[in-house]
């Protein structure tokens, strides 16, 4: 590819991925959404032209725009209709409404693709000297406000682009680690991996179209994390340009020299510096992953099972936990309908009234993955649960990446779709796990909008697990925003009263500020805040995010002058 | 125990750990050091009696002491001579060298025992009122000089005890779990974990003498963290009472909430708040280890095969392996010498003529511990070494906290005896070991006074290992410090020049300050002061260490003025 085509938007405008994928909704889910959301199987609101789609004009002065273009080369500046919308904002529910919405208030003046160290540091000189925020942005799948230009008090922002920060410096087979800039794809760096044998192992759902720097400047976590350790859990080395200077952090399997300089780095989102390059430790990759099934009679005991087999080291590579609702509206869509309806006779006959599905997965060679599946099968006599195969597991890696495309054709139906996650400790995951379902539920029912939400564990430690919810609600045409801001205050406030965090992996962004002042603190907050004033003393980096995000939806999204945020 | 019995000192004053303990040289050794270092066997420097120990005088006013009385209680506020003299150094070898000395000139002006957060707050209070230091102490096992009582420009300094922050406040089997305060000594966390058939797994060789607010605070890891994960890696919640507030980290298995606020204090070794409560994940404890031995012909035969198996999660739990020169010193020293020639024979015979010891632990129930140590040595067919059994590991694990005691008694010699470690990648390790050899060879040999120096790699990672190494120095009367100090500077700048750490686990305090800033650069540093700004705005708390500590091991030890530091 030329360097033009490496920097060209992946994604659809509009929506998530490319087109091409989008798929009906099956019989049974519509059957599910009409009788539990009220969802109109008629309904028909597609998303609008590009071209129609209507922006803020550019801020930029003349001088402002001949300042950057010095520090990036003119070819790297661009200001055109297309590249703006496509860098307003991220990939989150609210995100995708207000695109569809086609009137856009925020997006950046400009996009900039600095090509290496110099030329970042010479766009931050330029827009602390000509008070212009900078949003880093890489893949753009942020489903937290992340990425979304808010200007943070500046009346001006560009975004800035990592894109041509695609290389993979070195693959180092003795320390199993690979160096990589922050603008490689997922499928970009694992392609270039296996050539090599081995894997970074981190999928996020985003993985086709994420990017390094995000996964390391989120602190994200994969679907297979379980196994191969977040993100976090595996950069060994760094270096950042921040506004007061370069850092540069040596590769270091672990020390002593006081408090992690890479750990605090790690979820800094952008507000501290820009990274440059990261060395993540790389894993030997499996030759093959079998999958197996389990069916328990309650998300109690099918979390108790994982609990244990977590904390005496046997739970596989990849082990998720469907609650009983999440499990029906999979057997449903089973086979039209029929395939699941044999399945749950089955599964009554066997015992198990109210299904709750664990999809394992055990990675290895051809061998040792059938023969640790089979050992797995030793550790679960006695346990009260059904043994089902690997078709549940084939189903799921076969899709891994495609539900959020779901949500565009669920969008186009009128019918609003979000997910949100939370951690906590394994003795508080079922009393956490009831508020928020409470909580979210009766919010949806205050709009007259029931809920259709469902739940799974898909990260295991040996302390606690995640706990991952998805919801359809019918939206309601101009109270959208209203609706879906107040679910998610709910899910947010519920993880924070007992016990929760607000974010397992999505980031912080400006969704989950609030969330994260209740969970942190003031002090932590403030902290974070002589921070961003110690490397960023201008504040030009990724305003009103993070520490500085608002204080709550109602402000962010009912702000009277979003060109403010 | 009574509450005064409890905080106590536990060690004696001029040493390691308790009387009794101490073993004369054997015949080997003797011969060894003699032969190398050109001890002398008659020398004979005892330690002084504590009561002719000189020590500053209390800088401290009649309103200080009134102060400090009202804010704990007037007896949890000492000043006595003993008191004074156990709470001014830590327990390296400078520290041993200047107790041995007998005169101190940075006895802490006295020490307070505060009983809970309040009594904390309100001594940081007057602190910051009346101008004087606050050194949190532990256990005192600090090898870095990071409890001594150096006062960064106050006039006066007081001690903190946290030894009556001494109670285990929950197990929570379902969490797997404790949440303990900071005075709590290693064996008593351990003894009350095992009667609920669980452990932290955290065995520092100073375990009998440290406690868990010092591992947390000082980044700390244990014999067997290979396996349980360094203490930093099982802390989950944190409480922190600093000067500008309480910090209270909920119990969290892991979040991407921003920078993790837990990582920024461990490690903060008391410069930016006291820890009053830490949650730590704990194991299930094994019902026993059972040891195996491998001699391989190198210590870079032995390294690569360490590498190989961690990275294929195939090291167990406890793996250590010595270098040529440490496994000739422990063979020399078998059964008065003999065993060691029998075992040298058959070693040669076997065709391993430079041999280099590994020993295997493998933890858990009775048969599965000794499955997994048969299914190991299938893993080591085809690899150049010859196994040998338990003994070797049933030897360790019996001497596993006593090598401290040696240098007493070394020391009564006059031989000098330190350990130092660093960490770094697979890649790297072999050329930063010959790195650190020359270097601190040499400088041995500039004062006339050569090492006998060896290493072993005791922790292992997948992206690279510890490297942690022991010598012998036959001391100069009045040119010690000196000696030390040449050594010291050699073996941290061959780190930090080479691609190490200054400090795999024994923390920065004063010893590591100048590695550390080579290592994370002035920018990071300059990033502690501020946050130490932030927390600490009088910087009372344990002031001239980490981030302000020495720029030189010269400038730490020939200050013309202590008491400033």
């Amino acid at each position: 590819m030329g360097i033009q085509e490496d920097i060209k938007p992946r994604m659809r405008w509009w929506g998530w991925g490319v087109d091409g994928f989008d798929k009906p909704i099956k019989p049974a889910a519509v059957k599910i959404l009409t009788d539990v959301c009220g969802m109109d199987i008629d309904a028909n609101t597609p998303p609008p032209n590009v071209e129609d789609v209507k922006i803020n004009p550019s801020a930029l002065d003349a001088d402002d725009i001949a300042a950057l273009k010095e520090a990036v080369g003119d070819e790297f500046f661009k200001d055109d209709h297309y590249t703006r919308v496509m860098h307003t904002y991220g990939r989150s529910y609210p995100d995708l409404l207000r695109l569809r919405l086609g009137v856009l208030e925020i997006a950046p003046d400009a996009i900039v693709y600095p090509g290496n160290e110099d030329q970042v540091a010479k766009v931050i000189k330029v827009c602390e000297e000509r008070e212009i925020a900078i949003i880093p942005f890489g893949g753009g799948t942020s489903v937290a406000g992340g990425v979304e230009a808010v200007r943070g008090g500046f009346k001006k922002a560009i975004s800035l682009s990592t894109l041509r920060f695609n290389k993979i410096k070195e693959i180092n087979k003795d320390a199993m680690t690979v160096t990589v800039e922050p603008g490689v794809f997922g499928p970009d760096l694992e392609e270039e991996l296996g050539k090599h044998g081995v894997t970074v192992g981190h999928f996020p759902q985003s993985f086709e179209f994420s990017t390094v720097g995000g996964w390391v400047s989120c602190r994200s976590s994969g679907q297979e994390s379980s196994g191969y350790g977040r993100i976090d859990k595996n950069v060994i080395g760094l270096r950042v340009v921040t506004p007061k200077g370069v850092l540069d952090l040596r590769d270091m399997p672990s020390s002593a020299a006081g408090p992690d300089p890479r750990e605090f780095f790690l979820g800094s989102e952008g507000v501290l510096g820009i990274i440059t390059e990261a060395t993540i430790q790389i894993h030997h990759k499996p030759d093959v992953m079998v999958f197996d099934s389990y069916f328990f009679n309650s998300f109690e005991e099918g979390i108790e099972v994982f609990r244990e087999l977590k904390q005496k080291d046997q739970l596989p590579h990849l082990a998720r936990l469907s609650n009983e609702k999440e499990t029906y509206f999979g057997i449903e869509q089973l086979g039209g309908g029929k395939l699941g309806e044999v399945l749950t006779k089955y599964l009554n006959f066997r015992g198990i009234d109210t299904p709750c599905m664990a999809v394992l997965g055990f990675g290895g060679g051809h061998v040792e993955a059938r023969a640790e599946r089979e050992a797995f099968n030793l550790k679960m006599i006695g346990k009260n649960c059904v043994r089902l195969g690997p078709t549940a597991g084939n189903i799921w890696v076969k899709e891994r990446f495609t539900s959020p495309y779901l949500r565009d054709v669920m969008m186009t139906k009128n019918i609003a779709v979000d997910t949100l996650e939370t951690c906590t400790t394994w003795d508080n995951a079922l009393n956490l796990h009831k508020h928020i379902i409470h909580d979210m539920e009766a919010a949806g029912n205050a709009h007259g909008t029931p809920l259709f939400l469902f739940c799974h564990v898909s990260h295991t430690y040996q302390s606690g697990c995640s706990l991952y919810y998805t919801y359809f609600m019918n939206e309601k045409l101009g109270e959208e925003m209203q609706q879906w801001s107040d679910v998610k205050d709910a899910a947010t406030m519920a993880m924070e009263n007992h016990g929760g965090t607000c974010t397992h992996h999505h980031g912080v962004g400006q969704d989950h500020a609030p969330g994260l002042r209740v969970e942190n603190g003031d002090l932590w907050t403030d902290f974070l805040r002589a921070a961003k004033k110690f490397y960023d003393p201008k504040g030009v980096l990724n305003p009103a995010k993070l520490q500085d995000g608002p204080v709550s939806l109602r402000a962010r999204y009912e702000d009277d002058d979003p060109l403010v945020g």
